[in-house]
C-alpha cells in the first residue's frame, strides 16, 4: 500500500511556516530521501514523495491555516529554485508509473490553481535561483512568479531541448493559454535548453516581475503583503487535519466510510462508498467542532486515496464498479446544510476536497460502471460519482430511486468547468438546467426516462446482464480504452485543466513510448551519458 | 511523387451524378483498385486512393457546379454501404503513413461541414446497409443521416472491440460533440461490435431518420429535395477545376507559383511561394472567365498539393523553411477584390480554399520557419502563412515590409475558430482587432515593435543566425517537437475541428505505436486471423 499521509512535521523536502496571513512553503529536497531506492534528488528535483509533501502543504494551508491569504512558494537551497521531475527516476520508472506520476503531480498544481480561485488562497513563486522544467511549470500554477535578477538565474523548460520529451505538467499548455504568451515566442523558448532570464523573461510573459539578488526576499515579501492587504480575512482558526489510513487485506483496502476490493483475476475492482451515518455538523460551527472527521470531508478524502492506490499500484485494473451505500436522506441532509453555509470557509473547503475528488475520479484511465441496486444511496454528490461513470446500471426496483442534491447545480464542475448534469445533457441544456434547480428524487423507472441511467434492468436480469457487462468490458484492449473514454468523457467545452489532461497527456503518453525518448539510444534515456541521442527522424 | 489528381470521368471508386440542384455521389469501392498492391478493397472498404476521389468530388461540386445545393451521399453496393477504411491496408502500413492517411481523411471529412457551413452545399449521408466505422464517420460528417430499415443494416463504430484502436476520422469526436449523443450511450454504441439500427438509432441520435428498404430512396429523394427548396440558388454555371501538375527534379517540385525543394541530408525542405504576375481577374464575372487558372486559386492548389507530397512522400523532413516572393501591392489588390466579390459564390469558393489550404499548413506536423529577407513578399495570404509558422525572421531592411490584408479578419480562420492574428495576440486581443482593421503596411522595424516578427535581424548576422537556427531545429526529437507544436500553436479556444487532430489524433498516434494494436499479437494484426488478440493489460 502506498502511504500518501505526510505532514509538516515530517518533511523530509519542504519547510512550511506561517506568518500570519502569509505562509513560506520552501523546497529543500533532501537528496537522500528518494521515494524509491536508485538515484539521488539533487538541486532540488522532485519524485512522487517530494510531491506528495507539496499536496499535503497545500491541504494543510486550506483546512488548517484558513488565516493565511498568500503563500510564497520558494527555495531553501541556494543553487537551485528547483531543477524539475529528477531524470533518472523517470528514466528507471515503468511507463504506467510516468503517466501516473505525471498526473498526480498535474493535479498538485491544479489544487494550487483551484485554492486561488475558489479559496482566495493566493501563491506567488520566488524563483531565487535556476528554475527548470517541472519547476518553472510550479511556478507557472501560481498567481505570480517573481524572478531573481542575477546574470544567472533563469526560468527554462528544457524538456524538448534535452530529453526528447515534453514538458509533462502542463507547461505549454499554461504559457500560451493561461499566460498567453505568443506563439512564436513559446516556441522560442519551449526549444531553448538555457532558458531565459532578466528582462526579455518579463517582456515575453514567462514571469510577472525580475527583482535584484540583494532586494530579492524583501521585494517579494512587500507584494506578499501587499497583495494578503488586499483580500478578505476567511478565519483565524483552521480544523486539524487528521490522517486517512486505509486498511489493506488481501482482497483490498477498507476505510471508515469507502472500501475498494481489488480482483486481479478478473481485473475489476469494486468501489463502495457509504453515506453519513449519525448526526452530522449543521452550522459552519459545527463543521469547526467536528473537524477533519465529519463524514462530508472525511468519506471524499478516503475516497480520495483509495483511487490513488488503484492508480499506482493497481495498473492490471481496468474496470471499477462503483456501489453506493447508506441512507438518501441523511446525505442529501448534509448536502442540504453544505450548500446553505457554502460561503463559510471550512464549508467552501469542504465543497472544494469534494469537487477535487470528483474530478480525481472523472480522470482515472480506468472504465467505470455505477451500480445502482437495491441498497444503492445514488443521491447527491454520490449520484455525480455514478453519472462521471462510464455507464450506469439501475435496478427496476421500488426501493430504488435516484436523488439530485443541491451540489450538482455548479459546485462540484468537472475539469472542462460544465457540470455533469450539464456535460451528460449537452443536447437538452434545458433538462440539465431543470433537474438542477428542482433536485428531484426520482424513482427507478423515472429516472430512466429523464436520461440518468444507461440500462434499467429488470430484477429477473440484473445479476446475469450486469455480470456479462463487466465481462465484455474487462475483456476490450485497454489501451483502446483509455483513449476513447479520455474522447467521451469530456464535451462540448475545453479549458487550461481539460487540455493539460485530454491533450499533453495524450502526446506523452506517445513519445514516453518511443524509441526517441525511452529506446537504447533514445534522448531520455542517454541524458547525462557521453554519447547523444539518436533518433529516428521520420516525422508524422 | 504522388498523384493526388482525380477526375470523375476516371473514378474507380465513385460515381458521380447530378441532377438539377441536387447531386448523387455514391460508393462503390472496385476491390481491384488499391492505392498500392497487396490488399483487396472489399465491401466498399476505402483506401488512399478512394479518399482522394471523395476529396476530389467535393471540390468538383464546389466549383464546378455551383448548381448543386444538395448532395446524397450513398453507395452503389446492395450490402455495404461502407466498411471503413481497410484493415489489412492499415495492418500493412508504416505508423507515418497511418497517421497521415487518418491525417487526410479527416481533412476530407472537414472540407464536407465546411461546404456546408461556408457554401450552403448541404449533405445527406443515405446508409442503405451496413456502416462501419470510417464508413459511419463519414456519415457523421454529412448534415443528416437517413438510414434504411431493414432489420439488418446497422451504423457501428467496431474499432474499438474488434481492432484495439480508436475510431480515426473523428468518430468519438463528432458523437460526443458534433451529434451531442449523452456520454454513457457513446460509450455503449462505441464498444458494440455489431452497432446500432432502427428506431434505438434515433432515439440515441445516432441517425436522424430511418425509412423502410422499399420507400428509402424516394424517402431520401424527397427529404433532398425539400432540404434544397430551402437553399437559395448560387449560380447556373461553374468552372472548370485544371489539373494541378508539379514537376518533380532531383530536388524537389517544380508548379507554377510554387517551388517545393527538399533535401534529405538537413532534412529541411524549402518552400517558396509567389504573389501574382500579370492582370487578375477583379470582378466575380471575371474570376468566371479566368476560370481555374487565376492565381488566387491555382496558387493554393499547387501548395495544397506541395503540403501532401511533403507529407506523404518526405517523412524525414523535419523543418520546412517558408519563403514569399512577388510584388506585395499585386497580392494586396488581387485580396481587395476578392474580399470586395466575397459574397460572388466563386469568390467565396476561392477564399474557403485558400482557408483550408491554410489550415493544412497550420497542421502539418513539421517544424516551419518563415524566412522574410529582401525580395520576400510578406502581405496578406501569405503574411498568414507566415505567421502560421512556428517562428517568422525578419530582416531589417529598407526594403523590407509586412503588409496585412483585408482577409486576416476573419476569412481565413485557423482550425478552431480564431484568426491567426487573434491566436498570435491572446495577451492583446484589441491589438489583434486594430492591424485586422487598419490592414497596414509595415518597415520591418515597426514590424518588429507591432509584434509581427520572432527575430528581427541585421543583415550582417542573418545569413549566420539563419543557418543556425535551422540547423539547431533540425537536430531536436521529432517527435517532441511534433507534440510541442501541437500544444503551442492552437491556444484561446477548442471546436471539433481542433479536437479532432489535436486530441484524437495523440491518442491514435500513441494506440498505433503500441504492442496491443500493432504487436505480433495485437488486435490489429490479428484482426481476421484465428487466434485471438492478447493484452498487455495494464492501464496507464
Amino acid at each position: 500500500m502506498t502511504d500518501f499521509h505526510r505532514h509538516p512535521k515530517s518533511y523530509h523536502h519542504w519547510q512550511l511556516q506561517i506568518d500570519g496571513d502569509i505562509a513560506q512553503l520552501r523546497m529543500n529536497v533532501d537528496p537522500n530521501h528518494p521515494f524509491r531506492p536508485g538515484y539521488e534528488l539533487k538541486l532540488n528535483s522532485y519524485d512522487l514523495g517530494v510531491d506528495m509533501e507539496l499536496a499535503d502543504a497545500i491541504q494543510r494551508l486550506r483546512f488548517e491555516h484558513p488565516e493565511v491569504k498568500v503563500v510564497v512558494i520558494g527555495s531553501a537551497q541556494e543553487r537551485a529554485f528547483c531543477a524539475g521531475a529528477n531524470i533518472w527516476m523517470l528514466a528507471d520508472s515503468t511507463h504506467p508509473f510516468k503517466v501516473n506520476f505525471c498526473k498526480f503531480t498535474n493535479e498538485t498544481r491544479l489544487s494550487l490553481e483551484d485554492a486561488s480561485r475558489r479559496s482566495n488562497l493566493k501563491s506567488i513563486c520566488a524563483v531565487n535561483a535556476a528554475c527548470a522544467g517541472g519547476g518553472y511549470e510550479l511556478a507557472l500554477a501560481c498567481d505570480e512568479i517573481h524572478l531573481v535578477n542575477d546574470n544567472n538565474s533563469a526560468v527554462s523548460l528544457p524538456e524538448v531541448a534535452l530529453l526528447g520529451v515534453l514538458p509533462g505538467t502542463g507547461g505549454l499548455t499554461r504559457l500560451v493559454d493561461k499566460r498567453k504568451v505568443r506563439r512564436d515566442r513559446a516556441d522560442v523558448f519551449c526549444t531553448m535548453a538555457e532558458g531565459m532570464r532578466g528582462k526579455k523573461a518579463v517582456a515575453w510573459g514567462l514571469v510577472d516581475a525580475i527583482w535584484p539578488k540583494s532586494q530579492f526576499v524583501e521585494k517579494v515579501a512587500a507584494r506578499a503583503k501587499e497583495l494578503a492587504a488586499t483580500l478578505p480575512v476567511k478565519a483565524t482558526k483552521g480544523i486539524t487535519l487528521e490522517p486517512i489510513r486505509g486498511k489493506k487485506s488481501e482482497t483490498g483496502y477498507a476505510y471508515t466510510h469507502v472500501q475498494l476490493d481489488v480482483n486481479g483475476a478478473t481485473r475489476i475492482a469494486t468501489l463502495t462508498v457509504r453515506g453519513p451515518e449519525g448526526p452530522q455538523p449543521k452550522s459552519g460551527a459545527d463543521y469547526e467542532q467536528a473537524g477533519s472527521a465529519a463524514w462530508a470531508l472525511q468519506c471524499f478524502r478516503e475516497l480520495d486515496d483509495a483511487l490513488l492506490q488503484l492508480r499506482f499500484d493497481h495498473e492490471e485494473i481496468g474496470l471499477i464498479v462503483l456501489k453506493t451505500r447508506g441512507d438518501r436522506n441523511a446525505l442529501l441532509a448534509v448536502e442540504k446544510d453544505l450548500f446553505a453555509n457554502r460561503t463559510h470557509w471550512l464549508c467552501n473547503e469542504i465543497l472544494a476536497q469534494m469537487a477535487r475528488t470528483l474530478r480525481r475520479w472523472d480522470l482515472m484511465a480506468r472504465s467505470m460502471y455505477a451500480l445502482v441496486d437495491a441498497e444503492a444511496c445514488c443521491a447527491g454528490a454520490f449520484f455525480e460519482l455514478a453519472i462521471g461513470a462510464d455507464r450506469v446500471y439501475l435496478l427496476d426496483d421500488d426501493q430504488v430511486a435516484v436523488a439530485i442534491g443541491p451540489l450538482s447545480n455548479g459546485l462540484l464542475p468537472m475539469s472542462h468547468g460544465h457540470t455533469r448534469l450539464q456535460n451528460r445533457f449537452l443536447a437538452q441544456p434545458e433538462h440539465a438546467s431543470k433537474l438542477a434547480a428542482e433536485q428531484p428524487t426520482l424513482p427507478a423507472m423515472e429516472a430512466d426516462e429523464q436520461g440518468l441511467c444507461t440500462y434499467l434492468l429488470d430484477p429477473v436480469d440484473w445479476q446475469d446482464d450486469v455480470r456479462i457487462a463487466l465481462e465484455e468490458r474487462a475483456s476490450l484492449s485497454p489501451d483502446a480504452l483509455t483513449g476513447m473514454e479520455a474522447s467521451l468523457r469530456f464535451a462540448g467545452a475545453e479549458n487550461c485543466d481539460s487540455k493539460i489532461f485530454g491533450r499533453l497527456s495524450a502526446w506523452q503518453n506517445w513519445i514516453f513510448t518511443r524509441p526517441n525518448a525511452t529506446g537504447e539510444e533514445g534522448a531520455l534515456t542517454r541524458y547525462g551519458a557521453p554519447e547523444s541521442a539518436r533518433f529516428d527522424w521520420r516525422r508524422t
